[in-house]
C-alpha cells in the first residue's frame, strides 16, 4: 500500500505528522511525502521543514492520499497543478483523506461535492461554500473520503482509518506503541468546550497572531 | 525564548512534532531544530526527514531544550558530542525536556540523577538503570526537568509546559487552535488499558516488526 502525504508551503506540521506516525505503521505501507518540487517544504511558522522526497508527478496513483491543512492552503485553492493531481490520484485511490483545512483543497478539486466532511472548526462554513456538507464531528467517513477536524484530530483519523485498513488488533497495537492515551491538562479543545470569549476572539480574527 | 529541538538519525517524528506544534506557539518563541550536522535527518522508518537548520554548536544556550526519542536513541547513548551538548545546554536552560526514550539520553548525560522522570512504557526499567526514578505518569515535572511518556504524550507535555511558560489562557487558546480534543477510537493507549496479550507481545519483542 502506497501512502502519499502532500506538502505545500506553510502547511501545519502536526496535520501531516500525526496521521503519518499512525498510518505509516500499516503492514506493508510505503509512505512518501510529495510536493510540486522535491526538497524542503517549510511549515506555517517557517521554523520547521519536512522533506518532499518525490514530486506529485512521481507518485500518480497512491492507494491512500492525505492532504494536511495550514495557513498555506489558501494559496493553493486555484493551483490547477495540485488540484489536477488530487483529482487524478483520487480516481484510483482506495482512500482520499485530509486533516484540518486540507479538506478545503479536496473540496476545491471537486472531490467532496455533496459529501459529509469536516475541517478545522474555523473553516467549516467555507467547506460548505465549496460544495461539501460540513459536520462538526472530529473524524468523518463518507465512503472512501475521510476528513478530520483541526490539527491534532489527524491522529484520531489515522487510528480510525488504520483499523479499517489493518484491523482493530493492529490499530490497538499501534495505539499502545505510540502510547496514545491522551490526557490534556485543559479541556478547551473544541469551540463547544472552550471559554466563549476565546472562541469569539478567534472568530473575529483578533487571536490570529498565534500564527 | 529560544527552543531547541534535537534531531538524530532514526528519531520518532511525532515525539518532536507533537510538542513542537504546541510550544512553538509560545509568545515570542524562536524554535530551531538542531543536530550534529545541518540538513535532512531521517526518522525511524526512513520515509520522513526533518531539516536541522542549525548545528548543536550553533545553539549552545537555548532557554528550552527538547530531546525526542525513537529507535535511534540507542546509538547516541555514548555519543559524547551530543551528551556534552546536553550537559552544557542544560547548565543555562530554563527547561530541559524530553519525549519517549529521549529521557534516556538526558539520563545518560547525567541530568536525571535522582529525579522523577518518565519514558516510553517499554523503557521505564532502563531509565532506572541510568539513575532516574522512573514513574508511570504521562508527564512528569521535577523542577525544570519535564519528561513525557511515549510518542504522543509529547503533546500533553507541550500543553502542560506551555501553561507554565505562557499562562493557562494562552495554553487554552493553543489547545483550541490545534483542536486538541482527543477521541481515540480504541482504548489501548497504555499498558494498563491494552489487552494483556498485546502488552506481553511487546515486552517479549515479538511485536517489534511494527517498526
Amino acid at each position: 500500500m502506497q501512502i502519499a502525504i502532500v506538502l505545500f508551503d506553510r502547511f501545519t506540521a502536526l496535520d501531516a505528522v500525526g496521521p503519518y506516525e499512525i498510518l505509516s505503521r500499516a503492514p506493508g505501507a510505503e509512505t512518501v511525502f510529495v510536493a510540486e518540487r522535491t526538497g524542503a517544504v517549510r511549515n506555517d511558522s517557517g521554523s520547521l521543514a519536512l522533506v518532499a522526497d518525490r514530486t506529485l508527478d512521481d507518485v500518480p496513483a497512491p492507494d491512500l492520499l492525505l492532504v494536511p491543512g495550514g495557513p498555506g492552503q489558501s494559496d493553493q485553492m486555484e493551483n490547477e497543478n495540485l488540484l489536477g493531481w488530487l483529482r487524478a490520484a483520487d480516481a484510483t485511490s482506495t482512500w482520499t483523506t485530509s486533516v484540518c483545512t486540507g479538506s478545503l483543497l479536496l473540496a476545491a478539486a471537486g472531490l467532496l461535492d455533496g459529501r459529509r466532511a469536516t475541517s478545522h472548526w474555523l473553516a467549516l462554513d467555507m467547506l460548505g461554500t465549496y460544495g461539501a456538507e460540513p459536520t462538526g464531528e472530529r473524524v468523518v467517513l463518507d465512503g472512501k473520503y475521510v476528513t478530520a477536524a483541526g490539527v491534532s484530530s489527524g491522529i484520531d483519523m489515522g487510528l480510525t482509518l488504520l483499523g479499517r485498513i489493518a484491523g482493530d488488533e493492529h490499530a490497538r497495537a499501534v495505539q499502545l506503541l505510540t502510547e496514545y492515551d491522551p490526557r490534556p491538562p485543559y479541556d478547551a479543545g473544541s469551540p463547544e468546550k472552550a471559554p466563549a470569549a476565546l472562541v469569539e476572539e478567534f472568530r473575529t480574527g483578533s487571536r490570529f497572531s498565534l500564527r
